[in-house]
């Protein structure tokens, strides 16, 4: 069994993080699907997928670790030639990786009990962010 | 095909790596898919799933790189506010990421020669870890 | 369905990228799968598969920063160790990791415009460095 969908945030960007665990979880249910795998997957080249406990606190410290690593401030090749900014953006997206496949056993997804799926935007203002997720088993 | 299985290891903590191709090409082998992937997941928010070469000397300059890219000893909004002390595990978990797919071809993982599957425990000391792997194929 | 495929690239390493995304393609095509998942994995410990807006100026950007945070002149133990004088291109590689999965849906990769898959090559000379992809669903 095959089940896909798209799951839509309005982000604010500079690596905005938002939790996704419930709307999977719905899609998880909506598939059918109770042994299997959930692929999360960030559309376009300046997000991220990963999971975190995601309590403010650490969303803080996530975002000023990603500041301090490649900050919005920085010289890049790519803004200097494009003229739009977002080096820093597409370096931090890269690192990270656009994607997390989460395994499903018995009905439920396996995570930690302080473990969420996030999808983190770190292009350099306010869009709208898509991400996909598919879902794959028995 | 679908066979998933959890694997457990003692961990130490701070960042410390366990090699478990050897158990993963046991789950394979009781899976009987000889065509698909492995889904390698670590359950919790403190650990992360890569490759490496696992030699004694590579082990110690990963320890060492993850040290100085966020210390044991870094202030956190997060230790600060639940105190707990291990902002840095999380965000090396959350860099690194949970989870990777390996391919299996012919009846074997598309694996490397020095090419091994490991966890790596960032947590703040001496834990149980578990890891979910997910084999699906024909 | 599941189709398996290696794609092979002769690479000059440093952090060599190469966008895989059209090879993805007509393997994806070859497939006949219309809804599922491409797994793309680096074979060997000095490689990694991200995705990337793979245009010159950003290239370079990557580059410098991997040079950055793990410089081909580093001192490691690994290098200590065994002579091969490439503990730079393992960090870089077990850090960004060997694999993504990209999703399929409708007969498509689930791509943005600008975000194409690419393998970096971390090791430290010119080599022949091989990717499996692994197409399945239905």
């Amino acid at each position: 069994m095959i089940h896909g969908e798209f799951l839509e945030r309005r982000t604010r960007g500079f690596s905005d993080i938002h939790d996704l665990t419930g709307d999977i979880r719905e899609i998880v249910g909506r598939s059918g699907v109770s042994d299997g795998t959930a692929n999360v997957f960030a559309v376009g080249s300046t997000a991220s997928v990963t999971t975190i406990e995601f309590e403010p606190a650490l969303v803080r410290d996530m975002e000023e670790a990603l500041e301090t690593l490649w900050s919005r401030h920085m010289r890049s090749h790519h803004s200097e030639t494009w003229g739009d900014d977002n080096g820093f953006s597409h370096l931090r997206a890269s690192f990270m990786g656009p994607n997390i496949t989460v395994p499903i056993h018995q009905g439920a997804l396996v995570l930690g009990t302080w473990q969420q799926i996030v999808v983190i935007d770190h292009d350099n203002g306010p869009r709208e962010r898509r991400v996909f997720v598919q879902v794959m088993g028995e």
